[in-house]
């Protein structure tokens, strides 16, 4: 179902495509079948939601009032374009701006809304920053005007310099993007050095404090924001979780508690496919005592415990040592695997990786690099075989073990120079960089959404309005029709000159990257991107502040446990390979050996979401037996009451 | 002394503006002389110290080895560079590079130092991102180098297009900065469509990500280090409490306390200039039960309650009512004065403002114009001689009533346009950030002297090696010399054909515009303005949370306070003198009128710096009891190994 609508919601976008002005033409009758078809899919899909929730409820929701204008008016425009159409009249389809309705308005796209609102809970703080921003443009305008307007001072072009109002604004505020610096001072200095100064005095203000305020606000209302969702999923997990206690409990002596046997086929029912030792280790954990029941505070940590990813692992011997003990345990094949599995085995192919890169940036026609070539594939077949032969292998391509698989990837990938980055896996500080990037990848999706809805919309209002208006004809510029970009007005423009003819509105591909030129330009973005800077945070304060969860204390208690930086580059195999062949060292050894093969790891804190990590900072400082506000007040949490109230969870960053 | 150094420490760095090349010429044997004598202030400013401190702490002290060091090696380079002269050997002044060094190593100048040491501390950390950062643009380099090397295009000025990879990093270094964009991208989009997906990825990576990246470091070190410093502060004053009071503490009963009359003998040494009423304040609150002594929790808040700035004010009737009261108490000037007081009163004005600016706006040389700027000129003087008449003298003029002061000024200043700020004045929203802005003001100059510091090496640098390299003849581009700038080499240059002759090392002054250029485009310096950001954020959590301190309640306590709101505007005096002539209401009046005039107000909130709040926000977090750790770990604290002990401690941002 989900997947249905989003497929229709793909397939309506991309109308844009097929539609005049279009990258490949179809006809018009055979989009607005299609379109018609996805608008039917999209009701569909809302009586469906009508029957299955209440009334009341359906039509309060204006995201569903929203969907069903949208289709109207998608209908109307439909059939006044069509007859239109029938009689040769080509008028503008403006319902097709309207289309990006759809992807945010169904209740798949929780995230994009959630950004949405975001946004939009903090412009009027943006709005006064803005305000005063222009005034100050306004300000410096004037002065601007005042000072050079009347000195006769003309422009590299001979153009008449600073004498309009409008032309100065504008001037200035392109300056604030420091794309027009420092042409757009040259003719003031050239005149006199003092003139100079009022420029400098501008772009301090303008271009760096205004913009690092922009910046302070929009980070400050990220943050905001972000913490009160947050505070709210902790305090209605804590409700729901004490409504669950209050069933389930039994009294036993003075104090309310969950028997054993409740609290196992509660949490079979919860997470069915846990394993059943990764369930006797919760319970071991929750009923430290093991006294047969669960008390409250621990009842209450249910659900984050089944939240840690938890990996059971099974160590298994290298298949070669089943297969042929003798020649894999011989002395020639023991010293081969120690080798592999040095560090300096590591760096020399480090070396190997990077005169590679070199040999990459030189000359490729020489006939003795393109032969050097082969020597570094095979160097890397080489690698990899070794690598085979002295680690287990499903665990050398297990889950997580992304930088493995990648190695692999190089060889097939046409795009050799990735391997570069093996170099960047192999130095610690780079990996916390890299990993926070992987991390917020979810978010960049979430943002790029954003960014695909407002740009879907500019791109059919530009192509409406601005389509035809450049005919780009010849690539190679040689015919005189391209010089002008197939348009007369622009003869001798610098649009033309540059050979900007690209750069138009003709379809929604071209216009995606206009708009991308206009974004990149403008700058505005950078400071937008405020959940990068908060993830970067958390992952900077998390690598002061270890926060240890029960749980992995519990797994160390037991012995059972794995520390991550072992299971990196295969070590982890390495280690437990080598004890169980007697080889190495035998310290805390028996204890492992109890459970015959069985570990536990805890996944890789680098891994976490920073919501995530947010909510288990929160909810360490709700005190354990506190209740929480009542539901009504969780949900109407406003960001602006939270400060006096938990002073304390500003931890994070 | 201090301004003799520091007027010593201007002439030897503004003696590059005399030297060659230089603005205003003077003869060698001049500057040399001037710089001499500079260098012998500083040694004797260096001999001085070499006195009143113990040697031991002297010679370890590794500014006055720096500045000892300079100085000598100032002194062989002026040797050597005057007997070359001597012969009419024109030889390299390198000393003058270190010239700085004097400024930073004076101890007058901590702020820059502190800087400096906190940029050296942030390295590490910005080192790695960079490498990362660099690390993906050489992939990048080697991709396009792949993808676009072969295929023979060509850039719009003819040339071949990503064939060297060296040119291939440096453009897109570049476009990094955004400056060459979307010109670097246009011959490959030219070509094909999709090449344009690989110059997307590489903006949203290296644009956007990376930078984010980097102002994320940045702001985190210095929020770290910020932090560290400010802690350092409060467990030093703490320590520094308890040892006075073991010093001065008596017993009584079984508390150990310090008698009323130790307190006050304390606080006079200690704060010679307090008014009798404000200590008697201050002691009402140290000693809540009138028990003739100071407790030990009391006792060290003292530094706290003398470093809040708590105005006396003598609330004075307006002199024409004492001058002629049946005039100034008549009902017409009754009406005059509520006129005046009123909300639409300012409106009134505001608007008067805007027109005005619009008339700024429009060309001067109509006469109708230049007629109604003299009627605006009146209708200024007419407001300000209204609120004379209205508002008591002293009042409008005091203390920081900034913006009342501001208003004279429009008339005097040639400016006519900073009017405009007056409406920015009469919005709270605005308020805010201007007055942050202003509180910002102090570590912006610390910053601009970093910045300077670095700009005068480079600038020096950049004199000896590029000086007369580009000549300027003509302001008006018509000698033909003029077009290639004074040298035929830039014949044809983008350099000549944008007039941008006058970017030059010729002298010091051209040499800081070229660098400030060269920073604007690079853009580096908006993601260290770290400070900025810090400061916003704390502005913006004050005003969630107010921190109300003990001195504030007690002044409220005793009915003497007046809010901060009230002396905005003079309304403060309005609200007291209606009071006083018995014709607004009389509730609370009495208490007031008790203290007979005498009123007290909290130094605006808004006026606090940064760091005093980030202090005060820990110190209320060091519980009143703790002795803190012993002064030795107290001056080693790291940044660190801060996190873990103090978690509570974020709760500012």
């Amino acid at each position: 179902m989900q997947v249905a609508i989003y497929f229709f919601i793909c397939v309506d976008l991309s109308l844009a495509l097929f539609e005049e002005p279009a990258l490949f033409p179809l006809p018009f009758l055979a989009t607005s079948l299609a379109e018609v078809l996805c608008l039917m899919a999209f009701f569909g899909r809302l009586v469906h939601f009508a029957k299955v929730t209440p009334q009341m409820v359906f039509w309060k929701d204006t995201k569903n009032i929203c969907i069903m204008v949208t289709i109207v008016l998608t209908l109307i425009d439909l059939i006044i374009c069509g007859s239109l159409e029938a009689v040769n009249i080509h008028s503008v389809r403006w319902s097709r701006a309207l289309r990006p309705v759809f992807l945010i308005n169904f209740p798949e796209s929780r995230q994009i809304r959630r950004t949405f609102r975001s946004i939009r809970n903090t412009l009027p703080d943006i709005l006064y920053v803005f305000l005063l921003f222009m005034f100050s443009v306004l300000i410096f305008s004037l002065m601007a005007l005042k000072l050079f307007g009347d000195r006769g001072l003309k422009t590299v072009e001979g153009l008449p310099y600073f004498t309009n109002i409008l032309d100065i604004v504008f001037e200035l505020y392109v300056l604030v993007t420091t794309a027009n610096s420092p042409d757009v001072m040259m003719p003031a200095y050239n005149f006199n050095w003092w003139y100079s100064l009022y420029f400098i005095t501008y772009i301090i203000i303008n271009t760096y404090i205004f913009m690092s305020v922009f910046l302070a606000v929009v980070y400050n209302n990220y943050r905001k924001h972000l913490k009160n969702e947050i505070r709210k999923l902790a305090y209605l997990k804590r409700h729901k979780m004490i409504e669950a206690f209050n069933i389930l409990k039994v009294q036993v002596g003075t104090e309310f508690v969950v028997m054993e046997a409740q609290w196992r086929r509660l949490a079979k029912v919860v997470a069915p496919h846990i394993s059943s030792p990764h369930l006797e280790l919760l319970l071991r954990i929750s009923d430290e005592g093991q006294k047969g029941h669960v008390d409250k505070v621990n009842f209450l940590r249910l659900p984050d415990l089944l939240n840690i990813q938890v990996v059971t692992i099974n160590v298994k011997r290298h298949p070669l040592e089943d297969w042929m003990p003798r020649v894999y345990q011989s002395s020639a094949s023991l010293l081969v695997q120690r080798i592999v599995r040095h560090r300096i085995f590591v760096w020399v192919y480090d070396v190997i990786i990077l005169i590679n890169a070199i040999f990459i940036a030189l000359d490729e026609k020489n006939p003795f690099i393109s032969h050097a070539e082969w020597l570094f594939l095979s160097l890397y077949i080489i690698e990899i075989l070794l690598k085979l032969y002295t680690y287990e292998p499903r665990a050398y391509f297990g889950r997580k073990q992304f930088w493995n698989c990648q190695q692999i990837l190089d060889i097939v990938l046409i795009l050799r120079i990735l391997r570069l980055l093996r170099i960047i896996v192999s130095i610690q500080r780079f990996r916390v960089i890299v990993t926070t990037l992987i991390n917020i990848g979810p978010t960049i999706l979430t943002f790029g959404g954003l960014v695909l809805v407002v740009y879907y919309v500019f791109a059919i209002i530009g192509m409406e309005a601005f389509r035809g208006k450049v005919r780009f004809s010849d690539p190679n510029f040689t015919s005189p029709d391209a010089l002008v970009c197939g348009n007369p007005a622009l003869k001798d423009s610098a649009f033309a000159r540059d050979r900007y003819c690209k750069n138009n509105f003709n379809d929604l591909a071209s216009s995606f990257i206009v708009l991308m030129e206009l974004t990149v330009v403008n700058q505005w973005l950078t400071h937008s991107l405020a959940f990068i800077l908060e993830a970067f945070f958390v992952a900077y304060s998390l690598e002061k502040s270890e926060v240890e969860t029960a749980i992995e204390k519990k797994i160390q208690e037991l012995g059972v446990g794995i520390q991550e930086e072992e299971m990196q580059d295969g070590k982890l195999i390495d280690n437990v390979d080598a004890k169980d062949s007697g080889f190495s060292g035998d310290d805390g050894d028996n204890k492992r050996k109890d459970l015959k093969g069985l570990y536990f790891r805890i996944a890789s804190k680098k891994y976490r979401t920073v919501d995530a990590l947010l909510q288990q900072m929160f909810e360490s400082e709700i005190a354990p037996e506190e209740e929480g506000p009542s539901l009504d007040e969780i949900l109407n949490f406003s960001p602006g009451d939270m400060y006096p109230k938990n002073p304390n969870f500003e931890n994070s960053a």
